[in-house]
């Protein structure tokens, strides 16, 4: 609980610093850009720090059969471990397009659910797309991730695979 | 595991941000105190969050019977919440200077543990300087909070209470 604290605190000080710091007129697109790289690197450096799942990864036998099972293992292991729980739904049109739902995301349930609160949600989900392509990206599958919001708290994470 | 993981590359993420947004004369000086005001909030958050403490604390009974009592806390249970361990050993002058050392702060063991590198140590302090700062003014404590580095990852910070 408290480490969940932790990362929600810190989180939203990230956002309202790098909100503060990028300043200009393409203001808030250098900020969700910056939020997104932090989120990269952030999920390279987890999927790094997990030796097991790498080594298992890289080893002769892949822990992950193919790409739905490297999803999988977002949704739920890397989900859990972030955010404490998995994520609620996962889709699919087998052509390299994942739709991740998550009904109630953390880091949403800071905001209010007012429709006028939904023009700074890309900020509160910046940081996250990039944990999610950060971490991809370490598994061997490079991606573009964004991300929607329909009604909050919930959230849709779509990420697209880029074939190599 | 994932958790102490997530906060490092966080905070490690955090100051290289602070640190290339700060730009001019000092610095090094915005830096840290920025990193430090992080950290105030997010520790004014945390016992924000552990209703429990708080409200122990705040009820005619309270949780603590003195101020050594607070230190102890901030060295147990806040120190494991965050850091995943307690502070190695607290001592204090009896006259409002505490100094809680930590044997391997993990904030520090990215950095190499030559000499050359302690003078980016403030750096990779000031965020937890700012921590414990603003857990203890939310306890009803108010300090200054400063620490120092011998030797690599070894760490002291020494915390002056302020009576009011």
């Amino acid at each position: 609980m408290a480490d969940e604290a932790l990362f929600q605190f810190l989180h939203s000080e990230i956002i309202q610093y790098v909100n503060s710091a990028e300043s200009g007129e393409s203001e808030n697109g250098r900020c969700v850009s910056k939020l997104e790289s932090m989120g990269f690197r952030v999920g390279q450096g987890l999927i790094e720090s997990r030796h097991i799942s790498v080594c298992r990864f890289t080893k002769d036998t892949p822990r992950f059969k193919d790409e739905l099972d490297v999803m999988k293992f977002i949704c739920k292991d890397f989900w859990t471990s972030v955010f404490k729980k998995q994520i609620d739904n996962l889709r699919t049109n087998h052509q390299g397009i994942y739709v991740l739902q998550d009904n109630k995301f953390h880091q949403l349930t800071q905001l209010s659910a007012g429709k006028q609160y939904l023009e700074h949600a890309p900020k509160f989900l910046a940081f996250t797309c990039g944990l999610v392509r950060g971490a991809l990206s370490n598994l061997g599958v490079k991606s573009i991730v964004t991300a929607e919001v329909s009604v909050m708290p919930a959230c849709k994470f779509q990420v697209m695979i880029q074939k190599m």
